[in-house]
């Protein structure tokens, strides 16, 4: 199943600096992604701004997950942050020290674990635009706003097309229903990875929990290879299976 | 892929009190598993002191696994205890309470998560006995002293064959080795259950860690079913498969 690499049209950006007054703020400040020449503010993102109005809980889903780390699984007391920036990840040991996150104290498996969150800024931000669209493409998702759909659409490469958004594993549609729901405290939905290592637009996605928790962190194509390998030997093991 | 369940022997077991001084012991206290009129003293685990003595963080994991429920999940400030006896998730509301365990504050789908858990004391013990009897049957594991292959042949219905344990999701052999190896602090192998609902000794087996993850809360019946589904997606959209 190659992944077939559409071709993206960019938009010139803005690209003003918005804000740079946090310690983890990317290296060049974060950045305005309106379009170059707009009138009135500059802001990050923009095509955030219906959703956040609307749905403002998945509208924060989609910029915690475009640019934080999951964390909750590695958490300890010496561990630094929860959830750290994907952009800080980047730095070296030593810079990483300066922002109190130090990664010599942490077990070379939890700083592997960190270290294959890595993302620039900018991708988290395609990320970010990329999630926002899959949403509006969700069946009973809201409709967007004209100027919010004409941009996604451009910064995406893709149409945003009703009731087309579905599951990155088992390729059922998402309803945007599911993203209220949550069982044991666990939201239905979560941003996934065609390849757990590349946070990047053309990578991710939306899945249900349990679609994204058995994919684990192996890429697709080898999840659908092992779970095939599974089913071949539970087949060849057939009713002669001992029962131990 | 029905289960077949094999007739069992049951060996007559001393049954006395060994220990009670446990607020969470057992109704009727902890009892000797030693067979009926044994000489010397009497032991809730004797068929674990040969693996207690070569692979005491083994016999261990044997011993939490059975009794214990697995929490980390849902620990929380006020969700009670991290990890509970299974045995304790039987009792009401009120008996739970003065444990000092506060059902009604917890969440309705934790407090379900825990009530799923509920086993038996004498399901957790014969639990104990299958996984020790499994691990015998690894390939790399230590060689049972004879009155312990004895024991655990009667007491499970089976006879120890080496080289025969298998993952219960995946049905590739289960290495010994891998209890040692851990990946980002969690151990390779799991104990698993063919229905997530039901710790007892026809039902739980050891798993690879991400078998038993991508398995989730799913019987193993539905779990195979999931993933042909998937494949069965995956295989239809082909190379149409739009990239988003």
């Amino acid at each position: 199943m190659p992944f077939v690499l559409k071709e993206i049209v960019y938009m010139e950006y803005c690209g003003k600096v918005v804000s740079s007054r946090s310690k983890y703020a990317p290296p060049g400040g974060h950045r305005c992604y309106r379009q170059v020449a707009h009138e009135g503010n500059c802001h990050e993102t923009p095509y955030l701004a219906h959703l956040s109005s609307v749905e403002p809980s998945v509208a924060r889903k989609i910029g915690r997950d475009a640019v934080m780390t999951t964390g909750a699984a590695w958490a300890s007391e010496d561990a630094g942050p929860n959830r750290i920036r994907r952009w800080v990840m980047l730095y070296s040991d030593d810079e990483l020290r300066g922002l109190g996150i130090h990664m010599a104290d942490l077990k070379p498996g939890i700083q592997a674990k960190l270290r294959d969150k890595a993302a620039t800024y900018e991708d988290c931000m395609r990320v970010a635009q990329k999630l926002t669209a899959l949403v509006y493409g969700m069946p009973n998702a809201p409709t967007p706003p004209d100027d919010i759909r004409a941009y996604l659409q451009v910064v995406t490469g893709d149409p945003i097309t009703e009731n087309s958004t579905t599951c990155l594993v088992c390729l059922d549609l998402l309803d945007f229903r599911l993203f209220k729901e949550a069982r044991r405290g666990r939201a239905e939905i979560e941003t996934a990875h065609r390849n757990p290592r590349k946070h990047t637009l053309e990578n991710v996605g939306f899945a249900h929990r349990p679609c994204n928790i058995a994919q684990g962190d192996k890429t697709l194509e080898d999840f659908y290879a092992w779970i095939a390998s599974i089913l071949a030997k539970v087949k060849a093991a057939g009713s002669s299976r001992p029962l131990k």
